[in-house]
């Protein structure tokens, strides 16, 4: 059985992540959208609804599980049984950030491999970071969101 | 009538800022130099400071208006008629970010276009951030910050 | 009266480069498109061809000019009195290649300055390399074309 | 089934190539070596000693098939029914470009997945062109040379 | 006399950070590493534990100095007599905030020089901030960090 | 006795080489400067041309030496008992091929050291590709090459 951990924060989740999960979840027989819990970074959203915006998002896919984790990703991993972990990247700064995690988790755990994916031209810009922004000063994010996740964020 | 603003946090403003301004200037009829008010991070100096500090540097151009502005971008563009919006280039991480803004504020408001500057080599590796470090630690800052800027600074 | 130019050897015209025209047209009160004529380079299409292909692209805008040119990018900005070159970014290696020929262009020609516009996400991965690859091997270009231009690569 | 296409022009192939075999062939049933022919481009090897050579170094995993094409690596994809493409990358100019690369054939082909590997960093630094250059001055490349490949470099 | 300064923060000292130590000290007669202090970011270990741990890794040779220091670092450089300042690059990020630093510190102070060195490759993942983060969740990160420096973690 | 190479095409030589020498040569008691022969690349100016232009400028120096060299520069280093190895570094791209190329050499030949240096600020957008393009159409260079230089462009 092949599974694969989709891990961030989700804070809130984009069209851009759903994109990536879209391109690889068929790789896999179970796929699991792990939500990492950052106790010392206070997030827009709390865990627990970013957890159910993602359960609204990925509800007609039954491989897909949403779950929120603390502690070190390739923990995680081990815990769920995932050899892979499946990370999108967007820009050359996200690059090289995942490229030294995933060494580094290489270097952990020889056994979980990382795959990336590119999201579309036109989700490539959406940022989590920008999105928040936008949603702090009441400016319009249903480009950027899926509709599943819009009533969350009220 | 073509109007444009410079947003950025000019905290303090550099030689860097100040070669964006002469190198875009002319190609408007207005030019709004937009400090943006960030309430939850803590500045060097106070917006009001920072107006003073722009407007004794730019005093010599009537087409240039500083003001500060809360919110988004985009928004304070719409209020203030800006179609386009102008930004300083540095470095690569820079030009990254300032892609996937631009991009984002095209989805946004797609009548607004921005405006990308390459500072010359000898202002490129100004960065404010590295300026508020030497301030804080009494260092000469007056080969990085025009001189009408100086007084504010003490 | 501002004029520019938007130098490049459009080989073929994309719609990344008509994106790029229509963003900034409108800075200007005349807009040269110059193709660079490289000797030593063969190139897929001559370049009376690419002249003709941008002139069938552009006929709708009286404001824009084709011109094909020969020589040093500033000398030419020189010969037909342009203040400022237009260039498109679309990647990081993009990014500092133009950034290193601003900076050397404004050593030789303080007068003229750089304007760098960022394409929409949808255009920003069409590369004219990758699209002379694709119609070497025949295959669909039509995405990343504009369909004025279609008939001149048959 | 799930078929994958890895693509490259492998003159020679390297450690860090077999590296990304092993880290992607599990998540496939068919996985297919794509030796790309470029007649315009003299390479070190013939394409025919480069298939060789990695039916030599592959010769343990009968999901593993070596085969040489040319054209559009979509086209091929399509004509061996592959969903998947793997691509490694190493650097942020790899990176870069395969993105563009990936997001071109995406709008060829929706169908079409990219999957990028990173290399572990004792391999990320090998350079098929950096190998050649060692090879053209009989230096000793058997640190970034699978041992099976090496007997086909004399 | 040539004397140099290897400043950073070490929280905690890495087997990269030796690798860079290891490659530049015979260049020197006197080799200094700083421990630079900031007061306003709390770190994971308290700067005395940061020196007494570099001085255990490094008490083999008696041209290293340990010592922590506070302010600029051109200004501690003038102090202690080094015309040398001694750099680790790993990626892209760091090589361009390294450069703006070296620029300025290059205008602050002319008669110092800022040397590069870039970490072997199985080190050129690890950062600091990535190990103390596995740390915090009592993960192994004896592959990361000199022998001589764990016990200081405990 | 320190030995060091700065390996180089020097087609032509720039001020950026001279500000890189400058830079490092007073940590090495003989500093060569290697003009790589590569006989399948057609150069601007003749190899004992570029020595010629090199001896020129830095007849000053009598640790400095000038010697062209083919073959790999490892090797080349290993006959002139050189453990340096002087490479400047402009831009991303350059960072990005320059670790390539000495994490390699590491490899190859681990006791001779990489020493990375970054060129002043209004130096760095200086490259010799540039610069041949300008000469190529009789411009002025005279601002990016050293005046020593120039009677041999002629």
């Amino acid at each position: 059985m092949k599974i694969a951990l989709f891990p961030g924060s989700f804070d809130p989740v984009t069209k851009a992540h759903v994109d990536i999960v879209k391109r690889s979840v068929n790789l896999f027989d179970k796929f699991y959208i792990g939500v990492g819990v950052n106790s010392s970074k206070q997030g827009l959203l709390p865990v627990s609804k970013r957890e159910e915006m993602l359960r609204a998002v990925f509800a007609y896919d039954e491989r897909i599980h949403i779950i929120a984790y603390e502690g070190l990703t390739v923990d995680f991993c081990r815990s769920i049984n995932a050899d892979y972990m499946i990370r999108g990247i967007r820009t050359v700064s996200d690059f090289e950030y995942e490229k030294a995690i995933a060494q580094m988790n290489h270097a952990l755990e020889p056994e979980i491999e990382s795959i990336f994916i590119v999201s579309k031209p036109g989700y490539s810009s959406i940022s989590s970071s920008i999105v928040r922004e936008i949603i702090r000063y009441n400016g319009d994010v249903s480009q950027f969101i899926p509709k599943e996740a819009i009533p969350f964020l009220q």
